[in-house]
């Protein structure tokens, strides 16, 4: 068997301009999950980064987050904690604000889902700003577990999202 | 080596009473996914069920039916195709509108993440009263696609949603 060459996750992300707003161009990630190898490649590629990394929980925020972090989860065989909008968590919450571009959102997680000493990773499909995952990592912190870093498939560096983020350990898989 | 008794997926999922309202028992999945074994037997318990039935694309709605379909797309090989809440999905989207107990609400999918006769699987956590689950139907047959079978970690028999679905295939991990 020879070797096939190996997927370029970018020719799987697609540019839409003008979304969500004009002069926005978006990164469309679907094509890389409709796509049985590409989307697995990403999780490959995660997995291969954090393997010796002792991760026994990812962690990911509605939505997009899920689609990455269930599965990589899976492949390294940790638990899942899903980190929630106001009211979708059905248990006892400890929550996170987050400023928007106009006004506050707010994020939650079960207070039994994490604890003192756990090594979590965080995941995202895009770092962009940053907010939604600065939210995350305070959220995490707060439950006094040990946030070993946070990952994501793209990073938009022009938006200086890192710099937010830092000194946390961050790893990307295409950055642009 | 001696085999290790199964999970028992009930001993993971706990009961929530009176959310998101005053008399509902809401079955909480949340203890399931934290416990990395568990979440890992409910995948392979679903991949074994459809394993040799051709499933090419994993289809799911947001945000908790993400959470089991993508790992299930990474274990049988499949694409995954996210459906969304309106104004969520980038692309050109078809959409489906469903009845709530007041109002509409709908659901789209990229106009070309399915096609015709791609065998799908579509996934969700839990089958309710099955209004969510018919709008994906729905929206994967408009596509030409084939729907292969809808499938469920949950299913509350009582609140009658197999009759909805009903001729569909429609297989559930856990029935209460």
């Amino acid at each position: 068997m020879s070797a096939s060459a190996p997927v370029d996750l970018r020719n799987w992300i697609r540019d839409i301009p003008d979304f969500p707003k004009p002069g926005i161009q978006f990164k469309d990630i679907t094509p890389l999950l409709g796509h049985a190898e590409a989307f697995r490649t990403s999780i490959d590629l995660l997995e291969a980064e954090f393997r010796h990394k002792g991760i026994e929980v990812i962690a990911a925020a509605e939505a997009r987050g899920f689609i990455f972090g269930a599965p990589l989860a899976m492949k390294m065989n940790a638990g899942f904690v899903p980190i929630r909008k106001p009211g979708k968590l059905p248990y006892a919450t400890i929550a996170q604000e987050y400023a928007l571009e106009y006004g506050n959102d707010r994020l939650e997680v079960h207070s039994d889902a994490l604890a003192p000493g756990r090594r979590v990773l965080l995941i995202d499909d895009v770092l962009a700003t940053g907010g939604t995952m600065c939210a995350c990592r305070d959220l995490v912190r707060s439950t006094g577990a040990d946030l070993v870093a946070c990952a994501f498939v793209i990073e938009l560096s022009f938006l200086g999202g890192r710099s937010k983020l830092e000194p946390c350990e961050i790893f990307s898989l295409v950055t642009y």
